[in-house]
Parts: structure tokens; sequence; C-alpha cells
């Protein structure tokens, strides 16, 4: 069974230019190595008008409880330039330590590993009591609406349960072992229109500026801090990512004026607590009036985009622990548990089941020459085997 | 002599159609109307690439000094919708106590009122002992490129010198005798652009968001006053008049964001010490750092556009004691001593000699429908009358 390799299961999976949201060979490659080891594969295409049509594949072994899924993904983002690469970025090619390729490390990496861990498992000790599933989508690094979130909805109407979760995502951020993400903080955007009196700014006594009011309504999201952090998650943070005006003539104030915003937030807060905190601010700074100017209150108007990312933190002990167990027995190192990053199909699997991510170092991914040390290969392999062993050992108890 | 009668002057004068930059028989009336009162008529075209020619016109009666100056303006501002108009725009209508057309307030009202006071004063004890001129423009509703700064600059090179300047604008915000403007606030504009580091929302201590560094910039130009204003200026007052990023990607945190500011100053400031102030306040949010960020300094430049208008108090007494106490005589009224408003082209003068500006009620200026009290026209021939002789009495002291 060679698929107890991981360099070999990568390479093949490398050589498959499944470049998003082109299946490429690469979910056929994929069922051809869970299959032989015992896995009842099927295939779900998914699609939406507007949107490329995408293969997703699903993949259990076992029919009983507890059910450990693996999600992930094989598309891959575009190499860019071809001929700024060391190797051609489907060629897989090893380079003295180090294997080279897209989706090396984002994440077909952490899928050639997984395999090997299973394949070793199954080989060491037979099929685990319980099931083992492959949950992988070809839609993660394109627009992700025919992906992960449809997958799951598949599954679940198909009758599949889960208890628990691993996302392959490339979690460290310098070397194997460093990083274990356990959550994810909430995005919240919003957009902000100041309405005000156009004028000749040599009056402005009979003009209303609305720049005014939105300096004081962006100063007030800006400070205070809207937390300090918690345990697992850093201080929540806002960003104002545009403020437009498009007034050419510096002898006129402008009638209105605009912001857009976006907010990463901690479990201090969920949807509702902190858009009822950003009214609360924005009221408060609109009654104080626009900056300097002794009118109030600030006329303001505030959209909210449909999609919010939900903040969540994953807290299931058999999980977490088995995992930082496994990677300290293989590396030495003591997992940071971590919150930080962007998002990532982690937000759809939560509301299914606890979900933890671990993968390889993140390094170069989306770069020329994303690469990955292949000794690390060998190192998750041994994670994920462990993890997998200590996991239904554990799950019941 | 009709021309002592400002109603019959202001008719012939709106009915030429001096849409600026047209001249439309607005100069040529005039010319017409001065000539016989034994004033030297002489025009001049000035012109330059990119903007329309322009004519102008420049008369005086006298050969010695003490030498008067009148300034003024025959074009005006389109009409606009002419069907929204009560009376046609160029017809002239008087309507029970009130003259309409395009110019009535501004400001061909005054030419005629001037002309009128003029043509009293001669015929009640001929010729003042000096001199007398009119300089007026067809180019101070336009760019103001071609008009009264070019034909100061002109009439200099031929010899002339002014000891003083009455400017016929329309200065009276409520009723005739209101307000005498006796300087005006300086002008200056800059641009800023604040340099950050694009990235994404998720990871902000990788990226710089010069917004933050620009609300930081912003608010200081804000806040605190520059000044609580003097006894002849109101505070100086600054506004942002746009604020630009464009970055449509809420999720992205833009590379470089830009603002544009005006400051209508006091004479607490000239050019270079405003200037200055502005730099410390700039320097000083930026060596703070961008609001909440932890960065400094904020990485800013600043570009000041070439014009730049000076602010100016005219303090001749002879001049506004003359022109004061002729107001109060007809209307019994004591004007304010004003320094508010937009610029005019009394900045241009005041280079030359001491300037004023009186004229009608403001109120109807640019809009559909303006017009003038018939009465407003005697009461300000009597005002110019009596200021006319009485600064030829005392110009001398």
């Amino acid at each position: 069974m060679t698929t107890t390799d991981p360099v070999a299961n990568l390479q093949t999976l490398i050589r498959c230019p499944s470049v998003t949201p082109a299946e490429g060979g690469a979910l056929a490659a994929l069922e051809a190595m869970l299959a032989p080891l015992g896995f009842a594969v099927e295939r779900m295409v998914a699609r939406e008008d507007g949107t490329p049509d995408v293969e997703n594949l699903y993949a259990r072994l076992g029919s009983d409880g507890p059910h450990l899924m693996f999600a992930g993904h094989t598309d891959v983002v575009p190499p860019g330039d071809e001929t700024a690469w060391t190797h051609p970025p489907f060629s897989a090619v090893i380079d003295g330590t180090e294997l080279f390729g897209r989706g090396a490390v984002d994440m077909k990496g952490g899928i050639a590993c997984f395999v090997a861990a299973v394949a070793r498992v199954i080989e060491k000790q037979g099929a685990p009591k319980g099931s083992l599933s492959f949950l992988i989508t070809g839609d993660e690094e394109g627009p992700s609406i025919n992906g992960t979130e449809k997958l799951l909805k598949w599954a679940e109407e198909r009758g599949e349960r889960w208890d628990a979760c691993l996302v392959g995502e490339p979690t460290n951020p310098d070397a194997l072992g460093d990083m274990i993400k356990i959550g994810r903080r909430g995005s919240l955007s919003g957009y902000i229109t100041v309405e005000g009196v156009q004028g000749h700014v040599a009056y402005p006594h009979l003009a209303d500026n609305p720049l005014r009011g939105l300096l004081q309504l962006t100063h007030a999201l800006l400070d205070p801090p809207f937390d300090h952090g918690t345990d697992h998650f850093p201080p929540s943070n806002l960003e104002v990512t545009s403020i437009d005006t498009g007034n050419k003539a510096v002898n006129v104030i402008p009638a209105r004026a605009s912001a857009a915003f976006n907010i990463r937030f901690s479990d201090v807060w969920n949807e509702a607590s902190l858009k009822a905190e950003i009214m609360r601010r924005l009221d408060g700074a609109a009654a104080t009036g626009p900056l300097r100017s002794g009118r109030a209150p600030v006329n303001y108007t505030i959209t909210w985009p449909e999609r919010v990312g939900q903040v969540f933190l994953t807290r299931n002990d058999a999980l977490i622990s088995s995992l930082s167990a496994a990677i300290n027995a293989v590396t030495g190192k003591q997992p940071v548990l971590s919150t930080t990053g962007g998002t990532s199909d982690a937000r759809f699997i939560k509301n299914y089941c606890p979900v933890v991510e671990f993968g390889l170092v993140g390094q170069t991914m989306h770069k020329i020459d994303e690469r990955v040390a292949v000794a690390d290969l060998e190192k998750l392999t041994e994670i994920y085997q462990s993890f997998i062993e200590s996991w239904f050992e554990h799950a019941g108890d």
C-alpha cells in the first residue's frame, strides 16, 4: 500500500493542475487512494447561477460512531508567473530537502499526510472503531459558494453526523507544531453615509460639512478599543477601509461622504451585541455633532451586508488534547491554541461539530515557489496518525 | 443729462445680455454714459491661451490727484431657466417697487448708481478737484484671469496711480446701509496624501492603514481652532472638503488615502505663518502616529496650489469715514465694517491702493428673479454722491 508515503501522495496530487475551480484530476487521484483503503467515495457536483460548477468529494470508512471528519480542499490558487518558479508549479520536483509545487502546503500536503496517516493506522491495527471521513471541496480558493457549505448540507441530508473535525489547512507560522487554530474571530462590515448640506467654503454657516460628521463617527469606531481580547482571542480590531467624497472643488463643502469599515471580533461579542455596540458609538458621536461645527446631530445612515462571519471557539477537550499531545509527542512543542487569521471553511463546519485546524507551515502559501520540507511531511503524517489513534481511544470518554 | 437717473442707467445696462465672458454691449453702453461727462474712455482686451478674450474698460476724468477709483464688473452670471423668471432676465421690467433683471444687484446696479452720482456731482459743482476713474471688467464672474488683475497692471504701466478705491459689489445682507467690506479673509488650500501599506484586514499588523493616519492629520487641522477672530475678522475656519480612498474591497486595508482642505483665515496669519502652523499641526499629529495603531510617524506629503488668497484689511480713515458718514446721512444706519464672505476683485486692487466695498443688497444675486428695490437705487446714488463729495474734501487731509 504505497499510500503510507505522504511524499508520493503529495507528488500525485500536485501533478493534477487543479487551479480553482478546475478539478484537474485531483479528486480522482484522491479517490484512487481512498477506495483501496476501504472508503466509500462519493462525488458531489454543486452548481449555482453565475458561478462555475464545482466538484466535491465525500468519503467514509466505517458506519458507526464515533465519527471523525478530515476536511480540506484540492483546489489551488493560480501559479502566477510560471517562469518565475524555480521548478514548474505542477511538476512536484524534490530539490534538496524541499518539495516544490502549487498546493504543497495549501493544502494538498495536508491531505497527502492525512491519507498516509490513515493508511498507516489501518496497516497497523485495522480500521478504527468508529468512522473516518474525508470532506474535500474544490471551491475553497474560489468564491466558496459551491464548496464546503453545500457539501456539508448535502451530507447531512443523507444522514451523515460527525463528532469532531480536523481541517488540514497550513496553520503554523514558522515551524511545524507552532499553532493549532481552535476558532476564528468574527467578521462584520458596515457602510456609513453622512448627509450634509452643500455650500461654499466661505460661508460654512450656510452649509453642513458631512466630513466633520464622518470624522466624528469613524473616530468613535476606532477609539476606544472594543475589547482587550479574551483567553483565546486577540483584541477585536476595526479598520476603516475607505472614506470617499469625490469632491473635486476645494472651495465647495460637499453634500455627502461615505465610509466602509470591517471589524474582526472576539468572542466578547456576537453579531447582535456587536451591531448594538457599533450603533451605540455611532449614535453617541452623532448626538455630539460634527467635529467643531456646533451642529447636531450628524445625519447618517448605515447598511450591513448580508454575510457576516460569526465568531466561534471550539472547546472540545478530546479533540484539542488529542491533537496537542500528538504534536508534542512528534515535535516536542506545545502548540499555541490560536484564533488569529482570516476566515476558513471551519466557519461552516463549526455548525455541525467541533472543529480545529492543523496542517503544515504556511509561509510559502499563495506565493511563487510554494514548497514544503520533505521532513515536515513525514512529521505531520506521524502527528496525524497519533492524533487519529488517540482521538478514537478517547472520543467515547 | 439723463445719466443722473440710476434707474434709467440700470435698465440700459441690464438690457445688454453680458453673460460672462460676453461684452453684450454693456461696456459700450457705459462708455456712452461716461464720455459725455468728460471721461477719457479706453477699452482693453485681455487674452490668454485657454481662456476666452475679455473686454475691459478704463475711464478717467481729470488729470491731477487725489485720485478716486470706482471698480466693478458688467459681466453677469447666466440667467438659468429663463422661463422660471417672473420677467425676462434681460428686459429690466419695473414691477411695483422693484426692477427685475440679471445683474440688478450684482452689480450693474452699483455701476448705474455710481454713474448717476458722478453726473449729479458734476451737475452740482463741476468736476471734482482731482481725478475720478472707472475700472470695469468683463471677467469677474468667469475665471477672473483676464479681468481686474490684468487691467490694473495695464493701467499702472501707463502711469495710473490711485489714492483710494470703492468697489460697488452688493455688500449688504438685508438692507441698504448694513455693511461695508473693509477687507477679506485669506484663502489657502492644501492637498494631503498619506502612504500606508496595503494588506488584508485580518492581518492589520502586516499592513499600515493610511486612513488612521489621515484621520489623525485632519483632526489636528480641525481642532483646536486656529484663532478666535480679531477686531475686524471672524475666526479663521478650515474645512476638509474631500477625503478619498477609492478602495472597493472591505476586506483590504488600502495603500493610500488623500484629503483636500481650505482655510479662510484672519489677519492673525499671513501665508507663511499659516503654512508653518499647518505644518506644525500635521507634523505633530504625524509624530503621534496613526490613530490607535501604535505606529509612528504617519508618512504623508502635502502640496499647495500656486494661488493663495492673501488676507487684507483697509485702515484708510478718509475712505472709511467718508463712506460711513455718507451711508449714515442717507439711511440713518451705522454700517458694520466687515471682512466676511468670499473673495472679490478687491484682493487685486488692495495691492495698488486702499480699497473698500459697498453696494446694494445681495439677497437675490445669482438667483432666479434677481431684482432691486427702485428706492434703493436712488438711496445708493445719494450715498455715492455724498461719499464722492466728502472724499475729495478730505482726501488731502
